[in-house]
C-alpha cells in the first residue's frame, strides 16, 4: 500500500465511522423508505395516463394504443402499490397489513383517475382562455409549466387525501423543481385553475381555492408567521380564495383567516393580510417614483462605456 | 381471477372508457405531434453546435473534432427536419408537401447558425463584463443560467421567425424549467444581452429589447392585463426596452405602448406602466420602514429559543 | 449528390468554417476543461455520501451497506480527483504537478466530509423546527428544495475554500436549476440554516451569514450595484447577516457594508441598504391599498364571463 492509498483508506474509514453517530443523517439501511427515482417515474407515467396521446413511451409500441395504455396503467399500479406499502411500513407496521392497506389505497386512487382527468381538462381550457400567447391546446399540454404543476398537484392531492405520507410531497416538489411553482399537496383547489408563467408561486398546505381562479408568477398564498414552528402543525394557516378571483404577479395573501371574496381582483405586488369583500378590485396606490435625467445626456450616443453612460 | 385482480381490471377498464369522451385530453393516437423528448435532445445538441468545445458527447469520439461536429450537425438536421414535418402536418396538410416545407425551413434555420453564434458571443462578453463574480468565459458557458436561457431563446426565436409552431415554445419552456427564466420565443432581443441570476424573469411574446440591455432576477416585461384572453392574440402587449437600459431585480415594465428610453436605469421593484424618457434613472422613493427594538434585548444572548428571542 | 444533399453539405461547411474565428465560443478541442455531466454526477453521489440511507444506487447492491458506501466514496474520489486535475491544468500547468495538486486537494476535501455532515444535520433540524408542514426528517431529506440547495452549497463551499476553480459554481448552479435557489459557493453560512420554499433566493459571493438564520422565497442578499463590473472582482459587495435573524419573503438586503444585527427580523418585501441594529423588527409601513367595489356586483353570480365579471 502506497502512502497515498493509505491516506485514502484513512479518509474512507473516517467517513464510515462518522455514520455510526445515530443522527438522522446517519441512517444507512432504510429498507422501508420510498425510492425517490421510482416515485418520480410514477408521477411522469401518471401524466401519460392523464394525457394519453401526448407523451410517447418507446417501450409500449408493439401493440395498439389501448393495449399499451392498459399495460402502462397496470405497471404504474404495481409500482405505486409497492411505494405506498414502503411508506406505510415505515412506522413499524406489520408487512402484510401494510401491503393490504397499500392495495386498498392504490385501488381507491386509480378509481379517482377519471375525476382527476375531468378537473385537468377544465384547467387546460382555463389556460387556453386566459393566455393570448397560447396557440392551441397541444402547445399548452406540451410546454406550459402551469398545467404541469397543476396536473401533478391534482394527482398528488388525491394521495394526500388518502393519507399516504411522503409520496405526495415528493411529487409536488418534483413539479416545483421543474416549474418553480410550489403547491403543497394538502391545498384544496377548484376547477378551471390557471397559472401563468408561474415561477416563484407558493400555495401553502391549508390554502382553499375556489373555481375559475387565475394566479400569476411570484404570488404567495402563505402563512402570516410560522414562528410557532411544529406547534402550528395541522392548524389552518393559509388563506381562502373564492371563485373567479384573479391575483396578479408578486402579490401575497397571507393568514388562515384571510378570505378573498368571489370575483375580486388583487393587483400586482399587493400585500394582503385581511379579508377582501367580494367583487372588489384591490390595487396598491401608485408608487412614488423618482426620475432623474442625466444632464450630459446629449453625449450618451458617443459614450465609450456601453454599460453605463454618464 | 382473484377478487383483487377483478378490481384492477375494472379500474383499468374505467380509465380506458374515460378516454372515449373526445375532450382535448382524450386524444390517444397523435402520430402528427412532436416528440417532446426529441425536441429537448435537439436543443441540447444545438447548444453543443453553438459552443462546440464545451459539452462533450461520448458518442462522437472516434474521429477528429471537425468530423464529429459534422456528424453532429447532420444528426440534428435529420431530427429537427422530422419534428418540423410533424408539426406542419398537424393541421392536416399532405405529407409530402409538409416534408418539403420542413426541409426548406430546416435548411434556412441552419443557414442562420453562424449569425446566432455571433449574437451569443456578444451575450457571453456582456455576461463577463457585467458580473464581478465571473472568473472567466468558460465558467459562464458551463454554469450561468442567464447565458443558457439566452442561447436557447436565440435558437428558438429563429424557428419562431420561420413560423414553426410549438417547437420554439417547447424549447424556451425547457430553458424556463432549467433556469426559472421565461423568455417567449416571439420576443425580439438585441446584441450584448445580460441576465444576472435570472430566476423569476418573464419576457413576454411581443417584447422588443435593444442592445446592451441588462436585467436581473424577478424582472417582468409583461402585459398590462390579459383579461381579453384569446381576443388579444397577435396584438402588441409587451414593452419596448431601448439600448443600454439596465433593469434591476424585481422591477416590472408592463404594456405594449410602454417604452424605456435608451441609457435609462430602472431601480429594484419599480412598477412601470408608462414610458420613461432616455437617460433617466428611475427609483422608488424609499420605503417607509418601521423599526421596533425589543426592550428585553439584553437577555437575548441567553435566550433558549434559538429561532425567536423576546 | 442531389441538390438537397449539396445544400446540406454547404450549410455544414459554413458552420465548420465559422468555428475558425477564434472567439471564446469557437474553441473546439478543450481537453483540459471539466466534464459538466461528470461534475453533476459527482455532486449527486456526494449527497448520497452525506445521507447514506436515503438515496439508493442500483449499482451497489451486491454487498452490505458499509461495503457499498466504501466503494461509492472511492468512486467519487477517483472522479473528483480527475475533474480537479482538469481544471488545474487549464492554466497551462504541467500535467504531473496538476495531478499531484489535485490529489492533495481531493484528500483535503474528503477529510472535511464529517464536518460538512455535522453542519447539514443542524440544517435538517432547523428545517424541521421551522416548518409546521414538515411531517418528519425523511420527508425533508427526500423532498425539501431548501435542504437540497444548502447541502450542495456546503459541499461546493469546501471546494471553493480549497481554491478549486469552476467546479464549485457548476455544482451550486446545478442546485439553482433544481431549486431556484442561487447560493454562490463563496458565501459563508453558519449552522442551523433554514430556507423555506426558496424559489428566487439569491445569496451573493461575499455574503456572511451567522447561525440559526431563516430566509424565505424571493429573498436577495445582494450587491448594491455591479456597474463596476469586473473592477469589483474580489471586493466585499454583499451583506452580513448575524445570528438568529429571520428574513421574510421578497425582502432584499444589499451592500457590502450592510449588517443585520443578531436576533432581528426583516419583514416581507423590505428593501434594506443600511445596517439594522440587533434585536430589531423591521417592517414596511402598510401599503396604501385602493379598494373599488363594482356596483353591479349583485349580477356577478349570473355573469356569463367566468374570468371577469363587470
Amino acid at each position: 500500500m502506497t502512502p497515498f492509498e493509505a491516506k485514502i483508506e484513512s479518509v474512507v474509514d473516517n467517513i464510515l465511522a462518522d455514520y455510526g453517530r445515530n443522527r438522522d443523517i446517519d441512517k444507512i439501511e432504510l429498507y422501508r423508505k420510498p425510492d425517490k427515482d421510482v416515485v418520480i417515474d410514477i408521477i411522469e407515467k401518471l401524466r401519460r395516463i392523464v394525457f394519453p396521446g401526448y407523451f410517447k413511451d418507446k417501450n409500449y409500441r408493439m401493440y395498439n394504443a389501448k393495449n399499451n395504455l392498459s399495460m402502462l396503467i397496470e405497471d404504474v399500479m404495481f409500482n405505486l402499490n409497492r411505494q405506498i406499502a414502503l411508506v406505510f411500513q415505515s412506522g413499524g407496521e406489520l408487512e402484510e397489513s401494510a401491503q393490504a392497506h397499500a392495495q386498498d389505497v392504490c385501488l381507491a386512487f386509480f378509481e379517482r383517475i377519471p375525476t382527476i382527468r375531468a378537473m385537468v381538462q377544465t384547467d387546460l381550457e382555463a389556460s387556453y382562455e386566459g393566455d393570448p400567447a397560447a396557440t392551441g391546446m397541444a402547445e399548452i399540454i406540451f410546454a406550459y409549466p402551469g398545467l404541469f404543476a397543476i396536473t401533478v398537484y391534482r394527482l398528488a392531492h388525491e394521495l394526500y387525501a388518502l393519507q399516504v405520507p411522503m409520496l405526495p410531497r415528493i411529487m409536488t416538489e418534483y413539479a416545483h423543481s421543474i416549474t418553480g411553482i410550489d403547491i403543497h399537496p394538502g391545498a384544496t383547489i377548484g376547477k378551471y385553475f390557471f397559472i401563468d408563467h408561474g415561477t416563484g408561486i407558493v400555495v401553502g398546505e391549508t390554502t382553499v381555492i375556489g373555481e375559475n381562479v387565475k394566479i400569476y408568477q411570484g404570488v404567495t398564498l402563505g402563512a402570516l408567521s410560522t414562528r410557532g414552528g411544529q406547534s402550528l402543525r395541522g392548524k389552518r394557516r393559509h388563506p381562502t380564495i373564492e371563485d373567479n378571483v384573479t391575483i396578479y404577479a408578486g402579490a401575497s395573501v397571507l393568514g388562515g383567516e384571510t378570505v378573498i371574496g368571489r370575483d375580486s381582483v388583487i393587483g400586482s405586488n399587493a400585500f394582503i393580510t385581511k379579508s377582501v369583500a367580494p367583487c372588489t378590485t384591490v390595487s396598491i396606490k401608485s408608487q412614488e417614483l423618482q426620475m432623474k435625467t442625466r444632464s450630459d445626456c446629449a453625449s450618451c450616443a458617443g459614450c465609450s462605456n456601453v454599460f453605463w453612460c454618464e
